[in-house]
């Protein structure tokens, strides 16, 4: 974990926001040596979009114009979506949906605690960099699901996200108030780490951890690298 | 209003809970004569259902199980999902979703503020009950909308709603500690009057007040034996 915390993430210039679609057929490596069982995926999974959800929620109430408000709204309707999306498949599996998160709510809620942000330009970048990192991870992840369900359940992280319309929000406020910049690239890069400790702690490794690391690594690298360009994307130096 | 307020609702004894649309058939009196332009209309109700759904998202992050939680995030999608139908039917007339919604933001703000509710408990009696008020109250507005969007913008209102979803965690509060009805039925009277002054606001009067009221009268009572109907199907008395 503390190695790579202290990698310093490539710097990559994008021209533009890419959606996350046009990202994803770009990976070489991908986590199914690491998955789960089937409904602990879903679980931590479906839990794990409640959460994302809930921020975007607070980011609503919060939000200083009703252009901000309608935008955020849409953001959250998506992200509720892949919420229902993964409480549909774990219904599908047989699974009682409340029963199926229950595991993963104490470290989620306290992910959720941690990346809460002091105010709303803080939440909404909450909302922006750990969606789009924990929906690119669980893409990955859902490559060692069983076959019959892997590609239906990949789709649902890859689906349409807020992620454009959240930049938008950011750069609008960042435009408005300069100084915001810094504060903010300042908390972009502290959330990456309980982002990474989320992630992380889904992964079902075995007794050779050297091992796994070696192999699991590459595609934090990658997540890292794409964290990078959500925030040099809005000009925050990560 | 305060006529309104003094008349003792009729009780209505009902087996079960009724969908909306169940209840809306029967309907002999609507508002078509008392209904603002298309945008002010649009503008008022997208916002009114955007703080709805800001109770719900409130009720998820304090809800006290995970079931719970999974339960109201589907009543907070599909109010979500109304709301973004206002939204889009305001982007098909020509307006801009933030601006027809400005003018009502700080009533509707105010709304928000005094339904809050001092508990999970309470925000979510304040959910089940002036959604379904509100969503009476504007599918009966409707009426007086142009003939090209009237059937489309009122069948926004009876959609599905999650009513039942909330009605089914309250019964359950209820059951695990019979003490919270006699305050969860103060705290539904409370409401009739906040939530009557929402609707009240939205419609357009003419010079001669009292014969207004002559014509309003009817559709409150049907809101309010409606609203009893819904406190009758958890057992609190109104």
């Amino acid at each position: 974990m503390a190695k790579w915390f202290s990698r310093t993430p490539r710097r990559i210039e994008v021209p533009r926001l890419r959606s996350r679609s046009e990202d994803l057929p770009a990976t070489k490596v991908d986590l199914h040596e690491f998955t789960p069982e089937p409904m602990a995926f879903l679980g931590r999974a479906a839990y794990v979009q409640l959460t994302l959800f809930e921020n975007l929620s607070r980011a609503i109430s919060s939000a200083p114009t009703t252009a901000a408000k309608t935008s955020i709204g849409r953001a959250a309707e998506l992200s509720l979506a892949k919420h229902r999306a993964l409480v549909e498949e774990i219904e599908r599996s047989g699974g009682t949906p409340s029963e199926a998160m229950e595991p993963f709510t104490a470290a989620v809620d306290e992910f959720e605690r941690v990346s809460h942000g002091a105010d709303w330009f803080e939440t909404v970048v909450t909302c922006y960099l750990t969606a789009g990192f924990l929906d690119d991870f669980f893409a990955r992840l859902a490559a060692g699901l069983p076959a019959d369900s892997r590609v239906r359940i990949a789709a649902i992280f890859t689906g349409e996200s807020g992620e454009s319309l959240l930049a938008e929000q950011l750069q609008v406020a960042i435009d408005e108030n300069p100084r915001l910049a810094s504060r903010l690239a300042m908390w972009g890069r502290r959330l990456v780490g309980d982002t990474m400790l989320v992630a992380r702690s889904s992964l079902v490794l075995s007794e050779n951890h050297k091992s796994d690391e070696a192999r699991v690594e590459p595609v934090f690298t990658e997540l890292i690298a794409a964290h990078t360009r959500r925030m040099d994307a809005l000009g925050l130096t990560a």
